[in-house]
This record gives structure tokens, sequence and C-alpha cells, in this order.
């Protein structure tokens, strides 16, 4: 009877070390350890609207320049920017940090983007960063881009970003709904 | 003997919780957990081949233009590119996916790039994409630059991508090798 | 008895799994893996410079231009930069690698930046590279960025990057110090 209590025993520590107690290290269920949804305005100047503007074309092709996105697409056009993030979708609610970085539109037959930006917070609620990297194939309803670190409250944060276009007006705005989804958090 | 069999036990089941049940944050052997060998072909415009072109300057130093690449190991020149990818070294081989994002040279004495992009597959072989950055001294043989994140089949990925110049032709055309290994698989 | 031993034993042996044979993933104490301190040096071009400068603007929104760094706290200034790394703050000591990438002045209200830039080391100290990426709201004392890979010697490094500025001298010169600490050592 012993035995079979040593037995049990064991048995019962071997299924305790299998689970939560002792994380493995490629979870096969992808939970995220934290989830944030944002969204963030984009004001593109165009030549007439410096006081609201929020990005600017710096680069562009020979064939472009930087008051007038490229055509083709606008392929080569290559946009700074500081844009407000906010809660929900309305351009006027008080910004809770920034958007900043770049992005370049990169295919001349249809509209896609490559990214590198962080989002810059500095409230009560949150305090640090999360840096971003990744295509954006931006005619696509969703589309994913990297978590690719972060500091302060999000101190080495990994993840996927899925980006929605939420709204878009003509050439010079447009809203991104960001869906964070860290995987690796600290 | 019931004490010596309790001993005996408790060793085996240290030993198993030291192996591969639990496996170690830090890995002496690096042994990718997956492998991957694609080709990108980059053709830059220069004024005369707006047809062909994959790529173009979109930012230049002072003493540059966008259409002829800079003088000085064409420091400053940023090019974005969308580039097909192949399985093989041949330009005509049918695409199984698109490299996107940017490049700088950012050397005047000799030719070294930074780069900032992404593989976009979209086909039954690969859905999702893989995002790299890294210096590119491409004088080299080969040069390796970091994969920091990836999604939908390359999902968190990371791991270290060598590149190898394969082909270059005057100013107009490279094609670079890309032997991806990922350490970290999802 | 035998079986107050057998209780006594998975006692042990569970606070044995707790401790460091079985690292849990998410320290709760961040202790760096690595920790290294370097200057860099960044010299821009401004007209007259071209022999030492180590940087150049290469794009500019619509109202600046490649040689003088724009109004509206340089919004929209892209750089591209090749600047020595030293391991004091004096300009002239033997450089032990390099700096180089792409920053971009982001806002108009004040000075920050975006940087996607490496470390590039050739020497008997340090082979191989740090890939860094993140915001840098530059009139903070100190800001933290991403690291976001390495090869080489830093081969699959993650961790942040404390950005200092120690140095300013009018729109030409500018020294950061870096204070690198790892979390991820491979």
């Amino acid at each position: 009877m012993e035995a079979k209590t040593l037995v049990l025993a064991l048995f019962l520590l071997l299924l305790l070390s299998q689970s939560s107690a002792f994380p493995s290290r490629k979870p096969r269920v992808h939970k995220p350890c934290k989830r944030l949804v944002f969204y963030f305005h984009d004001v593109i100047y165009n030549g007439r609207n410096s006081k609201n503007a929020t990005a600017a074309i710096v680069g562009a092709p020979a064939w472009g320049n930087r008051t007038i996105l490229a055509n083709q697409n606008h392929f080569g056009d290559l946009v700074v920017f500081d844009d407000p993030i906010t809660l929900d979708n309305n351009l006027h609610s008080a910004p809770v940090g920034r958007a900043q970085g770049i992005y370049v539109y990169d295919k001349k037959e249809i509209f896609t983007a490559w990214l590198g930006f962080s989002f810059v917070f500095n409230s009560t609620e949150h305090k640090g960063s999360i840096n971003f990297a990744g295509a954006d194939p931006l005619m696509n309803k969703t589309r994913d881009v990297s978590v690719i670190g972060g500091t302060g409250d999000f101190f080495m944060a990994r993840g996927i970003a899925t980006l929605m276009t939420d709204a878009f007006e003509g050439e010079v705005y447009f809203r991104l709904r960001v869906d964070i989804r860290l995987y690796e958090c600290w």
C-alpha cells in the first residue's frame, strides 16, 4: 500500500509539473498576456493644412513631390508622423499618447505600406512606449504588424498588432484601429 | 527497502525534470527551429526603367538626386522597394512573396546599408510575414541581420537572416540570397 | 513514519522545483544578463563640413531643405548616419564600432525623434551587431529605446538602451551616451 501511495504521489507531482507552475516555452494556445485597443489619426500635410497636419511627406520618388502624394499608388512616398492616439474613434477625444515614426508606400500596383513607429505614453494610465515594425497591405480589412519591443510599463514586450482602417478621407486623413496583443510580458 | 525505492524514484524524477520536458530558456546549442532560404531581386529606378523598376530612390543627400545613386558610395541614398521573392536565383521564376521596405546607404568610405523590411507571403505554402532589421556591410560575403518578429505562419518568430549578394549588375540590379534561421518558433 | 518521510521529500522537491533549477519565464527582478555603455558622435552635414560630417539630411518636409535643419523643431527631417562609437565621451578617442542607421525628427512642438539603427562592431573586443528601434523624446534627460535583436557576439539579444544627450553643439554636433542592458542573452 505504501508503494501504491508513492506511485500515486509521484504521478500527481508529474501532472503538476506540466501545469502552470512550470510554463512551457511554446504555449500551444496563444493567449495574450495583455491586450490594448487604440485609435490613431493621421492628417497629412497637403500644402494648405499646415496647422492641423500631424504628418508630412519627407521623401518621394523622382516623379513625385512632397506636397501631393505620388501617382502609382503613392509608391515611394515616405511620411513622418506624430499622430494623436485616442481610446475611441473620435479625432477630437483627449489623446492618451502619440504614434510617432515613419511609413512608406511601397508598391506601384496597389496601396501597401511599411511601418516603423512607436506608441509613446506619458499619462497616469500608461508610461512608456511600444515599438512596432511591419508590412501594412492596407487594402486588406485587417493586417498584422509586429510589436518588436517596449519600455516602461511595456518593458520587453513582444506581440502582434492588428491594424484596421477605421476611416479614410481622400488623401488627407485616415484613422487606424490598433488591436495590440502582447504574448511576452515581463 | 521502501526508503531506497523512494530515493531512486525522486532521483529519476529530478533527472527527468532537467530533460526536454522542462526546456531551459537559454539553449547552449543553437539549433534553428525553422530554416528557410529565398532570393530577392532589386531593380532600381534610373530614369529609363520605369516599367521594370521594383525600387526607387526617395531620399538623397544635398549633393545627390533621386535618379542617380549618389557619389561617396551612395551615402545618404534612401531606397523604397517592393521586390519579388523567388525560391531560386532566377529573376523570372514565379515569385512566392514580396520583400518590402527600405534601405539606406550609410557610409561614405565603403558600401554599407541599413535595412528595415518585411517578407510578405500569401500563397498556399506560406501565409504571413517576417520582419527584419539590421546593418548590411554589403562588401562582406555574408552578413547577418535580425528577424525581429513575424505574423501568420511566422507568428512571433525571432532569428537571424544571413544575406549574401548573389548577383550585382552595375547600379541597376542586385539579387540577395537570404538564409533565414528562426530560433524562436511558436 | 514512512508516510511522513514521503511528505517531507515531496515538499522539498516542490520547493526545489520553484527555485533556480526551473527558471520562471517572467522574472520579477529584472537583472540584465549583459550591460554595455558606449558613446556615439553625430556630426550633421551643413553645407560646409563635408569632410567631417558623419550624418546627412536626406529627407525633409516641403518647407525644408537638405542642408539646414527645418524649422518647427526640425519636424520631418530624416537623417542618415554613420557615427563613431567610443568608450568615453571624447570624439577623438579610437572608435570601437559604428552606429549606423536613420533618425527622423517627428514633432512640430518640441524636439523628438524616432530611431532605427545598429551598433556594428568588428574588433577583438566585440564582433557582431546590436539592433535598436524606438522613440527618442530627446528633451528628456534619459529615454529608453528597444534592443530588438543582435548578431554575432550579441546573437538574439533583446533589451533596453537608455539614451542620454551628453553634449549638444548648435545644430551640427551631438553626443549620446548609450547604456545598454540586455535581458535576453543566448
